[in-house]
């Protein structure tokens, strides 16, 4: 196989990913969300909202961190972020995945991107930081607009937003700011349990 | 309105490219794509076939690009590639659509996405040609893994592919060989009408 149709293999096959669904819908409420709409969504947020990191960020790095981080989710499915049967086991599912996925494509490309994903989900650099930050905002709006239908569905409680986004302060007080107003909105129309 | 609220907006009213479908199906033909699957794709494949393109590009300038290129469908709708009625109104429409749509962003950000936009409708700089190629060849992988089932349903005939993508081979040679591998193969099948 020659170099361009390992890459074209990939391309195909990471297709799969536009058929992984969300538990958040869209902002008018009609349908959830799939991973390729919601990475769609948070690249280029990522280049409209730098302005707003405490610490400095590559940014085409983080484009490129958010259009593959849910890759693994073709092997692993979506696992909710207020799952926790679901979190036990995501770790060993979604690693076994990174390796078969990024492993169609030739080495260089396939061992880059494999890289950014781990430096996603290990959470420390800038890079990580301002995805993750994103990753979570992004849901946070689709809520707000769809009316927090989600959050209902779920039984979301609010100490539960509050520990999965506890780290957003840091990486932009601004957002994180802007976060919180929508959650108190939220709270205060019953959508989000006071817990 | 804030600088943040204004982007705010931007962000959750594109929103509804995601309710934009175009006439590609998926990989596995159970349904088509819309604008912000096509988009996420493209982005990715910006940045991983950018060795085989002849002029030097911005790689960055070009995500940035085809992630907000079929923004203006928003208002104006999908335009088939091969339909010359809509091809008629399509610049009008989507003038005025980018308008609209990009001056919801701060004035910086707006004018940024705007010139974007333009310069890839206009196809003259080597890093709006890279982004054509893109939006011509991931629809052109998808019908190939769809088994045809677009160029069927529209009775495409081989000289409109052609005509279409006849500034690819500039671009990249290499592409547009393999491009021309998989309209020869549906030419034999039958899928694609030689003439």
């Amino acid at each position: 196989m020659t170099r361009l149709e390992q890459q074209i293999q990939f391309i195909v096959e990471i297709d799969k990913v536009k058929q992984i669904f969300r538990q958040t819908y869209l902002s008018d409420a009609a349908r959830k969300e799939n991973d390729a709409e919601h990475s769609w969504h948070i690249a280029l947020m990522a280049f409209m909202l730098k302005e707003y990191v405490t610490e400095p960020v590559d940014v085409m790095r983080v484009m490129i961190m958010v259009l593959i981080h849910d890759l693994v989710e073709i092997d692993a499915g979506d696992t909710y972020a207020y799952d926790p049967e679901g979190a036990k086991t995501k770790a060993e599912r979604e690693q076994k995945a990174a390796e078969r996925i990024f492993g169609l494509l030739p080495e260089d490309q396939g061992a880059y991107f494999k890289g950014l994903w781990e430096e996603f989900e290990e959470y420390r650099t800038s890079d990580a930081k301002y995805a993750h930050l994103l990753d979570n905002f992004q849901p946070l709006l689709l809520n707000d607009a769809s009316g927090g239908k989600s959050w209902e569905e779920h039984s979301v409680k609010k100490s539960w937003i509050y520990k999965r986004n506890e780290r957003m302060e840091e990486t932009s007080p601004e957002i994180w700011h802007y976060m919180q107003e929508i959650i108190d909105r939220h709270l205060k129309a019953g959508r989000v349990i006071d817990e």
